[in-house]
């Protein structure tokens, strides 16, 4: 594991700084709790933000999707990019408009991605990403073959230089505000799973064990 | 309203286009929907990916921050800006690891934002951010005053290069694979709203009318 501190010149929060933390496991408890991330690169100055899921093994991130893909070809060159997870936690709704806010955790992980060439290397890198979004899985569903691995670019982006940001709380607002008499507070949000919808042709298949923890109470 | 069709080049998807579409309505939907943006703009070829609240007002999205704020002063300069919105719909479970996926809409919009000078028009724009998140709030809530108005920068970014790509539906397994007796499926996923909390110093003030959809049922 690499230096517990995340910060360089560019992953410096520059705004509300006390919101701001470079340590290590404070990032990972963000992107393990995360299921979507948005990933950036520029083409000619041009940014392109794409949704991706991901998963995380130790210090990398990992990335994949098709070879046919012209973002995971760029990225490929070793451009610079962007990986960014964002869990909202709550809508802050203060007495002025001004001071109405969010909560919410976000990583943002900047370097360059490398391809895993070495077939096992990029067959357990995928595992891993499945494992990310439903832990358990690779042990139930068939692994990939050779020819679905041929398809396949997947990525690594040492984690090496990461900010986190998070709000958490009420409101603040001015003391002047404090009585008018307007409602404040917080509406807390989160992910929620829901019961999950066999296939059609699925036949008399037990729902599995990794998906216990979305059965509905 | 500009033109129904927002494709353009740059905003053309590669990678399964039957999943894409260019459609002004299906991208408002979609815009409207989300309550984060991940905003990407590049500088001397890094990108960053912050998200952001926002606003939609017709064919203008709107943007806003501290005018301290780097991210912002750099996109007051008109360099080219990457919005996505995503919202997740579900994750899918395919007998293959390979076939696992998410359903999800996304909405990419590439363009260049242009700060609202004007501070009527820059007001009105903030209302219309606050009402994006809570629709109703703006009329609760107190207003923004000069002072507030001076420290806000806000931004807006026509709707004209835009695309939107989205999946749905179960998981698409190969026919070798259909009888491995392993289980397949979605998992439907969404944003829960919890129970409104209010603020420690609020006293005997009822919850607005705005929070009603929020209030558990």
């Amino acid at each position: 594991m690499g230096t517990n501190q995340l910060q360089t010149e560019a992953t410096t929060v520059k705004r509300l700084p006390a919101r701001a933390s470079y340590e290590r496991d404070e990032a990972y408890a963000v992107l393990d709790e995360g299921l979507i991330a948005h990933v950036g690169i520029a083409v000619d100055g041009q940014p392109f933000v794409i949704p991706m899921v991901y998963g995380r093994d130790g210090d990398r991130l990992l990335l994949h999707g098709s070879v046919a893909s012209r973002l995971l070809r760029t990225l490929d060159t070793g451009t610079p990019v962007c990986v960014t997870v964002t869990i909202l936690d709550g809508l802050v709704l203060a007495r002025s408009q001004f001071h109405h806010s969010m909560n919410y955790r976000s990583v943002v992980v900047l370097g360059t991605a490398t391809r895993l060439g070495d077939p096992a290397a990029a067959a357990a890198a995928l595992e891993c990403i499945v494992d990310h979004i439903v832990p358990g899985r690779p042990a139930e569903a068939r692994p990939g073959n050779d020819a679905e691995l041929r398809q396949t670019t997947v990525l690594e982006l040492p984690i090496e230089a990461a900010s986190v940001k998070r709000r958490t709380g009420g409101p603040i607002d001015d003391d002047a505000d404090l009585d008018l008499g307007i409602w404040a507070g917080v509406v807390p949000v989160h992910l929620s799973i829901g019961e999950p919808v066999p296939d059609p042709d699925l036949g008399d298949v037990a729902l599995p064990a990794s998906l216990d923890p979305y059965r509905r109470p």
